[in-house]
């Protein structure tokens, strides 16, 4: 019972900061929309920093959720994963008429220079996905889907920057357009043997 | 003396803006920063959100000042152009410790979703963005500086949207890896003959 309220106060506050960002959500709108009585937000979340450090979490839990069945299925080679998943993020957003963008690079736009304890969190999220990318280029050219000369490592944090920014344009232009392109440039000029 | 309440107001808000986000910034304290009466900003703005916009075409204005010498500089081939305005922006950034990032992506990413106003005069700042790189790489490829195969609208495209997610990285990582690493990947494997 406890867990499912903390859960519920998360999963609702996930929703909210990722459309309108961590500062223009407040906590009554989430524990309204929670269906949970104010004063217990406290008894789970040390202050709304704290909480939004959790929903950080969040949000990297739920990446490591969805993208694991790509990750892990065994008939994909390393690029047919990357591209499964760009193109399961190009369905998802589509079907949110592209608003949201992706919650860590918003937040890392957001708080990286507001608050050192954000940052230092949002980093490690962002290192992860880089290291998740990382480990399929390794494979990918273990395999020679890819140029035995590309940095991996670098290309990993290429990949997953410039995918943030075409987010970003995404936004703006309200359409696919930016994250297509993003793909096109991706798979003609840099994940080829 | 209108005019200069006006763009003190404009220029202080710009500053606010840029580091902390258009929600996140209030009224009162550009006000006060700026050193003018709380009564009088209603008569320059006719809201919080119309000021905002006037504050976009303060930065697309700022960023037309600034890149000027570089973009009219007769000694520089249109390769030149661009590497001279990454290595501008990169000292920018470091002198400002890795903070802020570009405005308009910033806002793209902040207001896109939220204010149909904003994204609209968004997407014609992110276009001109384009339009501008667009015209340095028609030239770059009449000058046989990068391949006759690149597409530039889409690369012009592709180059500014990644440069706005190395500047959200920029942001989490409070230095100038990621910056390097557009520079670098951008150079290496697209901007080629």
């Amino acid at each position: 019972m406890k867990t499912d309220t903390r859960q519920k106060i998360l999963e609702t506050g996930a929703e909210f900061i990722h459309l309108k960002g961590f500062h223009h959500t407040g906590l009554q709108e989430i524990l309204k929309a929670a269906g949970v009585p104010k004063g217990s937000f406290y008894n789970y979340f040390g202050s709304k920093e704290d909480f939004g450090l959790q929903v950080i979490d969040h949000f990297v839990g739920y990446y490591a959720l969805m993208s694991g069945p790509i990750l892990e299925d065994p008939a994909l080679s390393p690029l047919e994963k990357i591209r499964k998943l760009l193109d399961w993020f190009m369905d998802f957003f589509k079907s949110k008429d592209y608003a949201y963008g992706c919650p860590i690079g918003n937040l890392a736009q957001e708080m990286g220079d507001l608050s050192p304890a954000f940052r230092e969190k949002l980093r490690s999220a962002l290192d992860l996905l880089v290291d998740t990318y990382s480990g399929m280029l390794a494979q990918a050219q273990n395999e020679g889907e890819i140029s035995q000369d590309l940095d991996v490592r670098a290309a990993a944090r290429f990949l997953v920057s410039s995918w943030h920014g075409a987010l970003m344009h995404m936004k703006a232009m309200k359409g696919s357009e930016p994250l297509e392109n993003h793909k096109r440039f991706i798979f003609e000029y840099i994940l080829k043997p």
